[in-house]
């Protein structure tokens, strides 16, 4: 499924949750490019024309906003990677899909991407607020789970000699670290181009668990 | 130098700027371990027995405070970088004495990396306060040219032949990008040993770098 397919995924304006949804692309947006601290949750309410008190019918604060738009992050990434990895034994061609899949992305979603990573440390010490601490923990477990479902593949990989034996958590964490470190510098219509970032990154992943290039340029399976 | 060393370099008790280095280590220790946002101001004034007020003497605010510490921290980092690579022609055994550097740390300056890396969002955005101001932008300088550094050196090991030919400014955010990624998770005293953790990623940027983990070995340079 690419990105634009998944952009339609949405709920339509008018249909219940709509307005929900407008409230968590505009702070995307807003969080996004002006930062989580400097933006004010009054200007996302402007956004979306919802008076700050309605708002407040949706998210508790803007740190409420805030997880749940990096928990909905998480868990799309773990559904996608589900789709992925189901029942496929080839795991180099799964590999190649997953990278290529977390690099086919809208402007919009970059921008969450640079959320779910440039606030990651507020996701570790607990709320006061029972509503912030529920999604805060949902997200944490999201996180995990992430991360297991990717060390469990690895290790599958490992066990078929698709790749180089090594620690299946250790390695998940490396190329989650590298995969996340992109979204703090890379900024779309930069000086380097997402398809020129994305097979740069692709390869250091590829040459960190020890898969030769021209095994996979054999395969056909390049971009 | 190890990191015993290093740490000998803060001023003593009772000498000029001896307060301020206190503050200091007293906001790293409470950003590092309860986080940045949810740490009280007063809570770093208590610890080292001074008054709100005289704080301000030092810090215009805890952002301005965080901003010296992050600064304070890429300027140790570059120091370090120009020591270990200056005028030494045997790229192999600088890479592999600064990645060792870059993993040789007390528990202090490991929540010094951890607020680094979990607080760098905030150094994106233009603040209102002058001095804030000015930190931040140095330390936006710092960033930079650290990553310079980096390309630097990668370009003149990939034209020696020492590591394999990769655009050196995308190598550089690859490597800091996965070293950086390690304190975000990485606890002392967790599960993980800094010893162990150390050598997996070692191995994990040289194998990003193109260089044969034999060929380390046999050159005895290998922990």
């Amino acid at each position: 499924m690419s990105s634009s397919q998944r952009r339609t995924r949405g709920k339509r304006r008018g249909q219940p949750g709509a307005k929900r949804d407008d409230i968590l692309a505009a702070a995307i947006e807003r969080f996004g490019r002006s930062g989580y601290e400097h933006t004010k949750w009054a200007d996302i309410a402007a956004d979306v024309a919802v008076g700050p008190t309605a708002l407040y019918h949706y998210f508790e604060s803007k740190q409420h906003c805030l997880f749940v738009i990096m928990d909905t992050a998480l868990e799309d990434e773990r559904a996608r990677f589900e789709a992925l990895t189901a029942d496929n034994p080839d795991h180099i061609g799964v590999l190649l899909a997953l990278l290529q899949d977390r690099f086919d992305l809208t402007e919009h979603e970059i921008l969450r991407n640079r959320l779910l990573v440039a606030e990651q440390a507020l996701l570790a010490h607990p709320c006061d607020s029972p509503r912030e601490e529920a999604v805060r923990q949902q997200a944490r477990l999201h996180t995990s789970e992430l991360g297991l479902a990717w060390a469990g593949f690895l290790e599958r990989a490992m066990e078929a000699g698709a790749i180089a034996d090594a620690p299946p958590r250790l390695t998940a964490r490396a190329i989650l670290g590298l995969y996340n470190s992109v979204w703090l510098w890379y900024r779309p219509n930069g000086t380097v181009e997402l398809n020129r970032m994305a097979g740069f990154f692709t390869d250091r992943i590829l040459a960190m668990l020890g898969v030769e290039p021209d095994r996979v340029r054999r395969l056909g399976l390049a971009a």
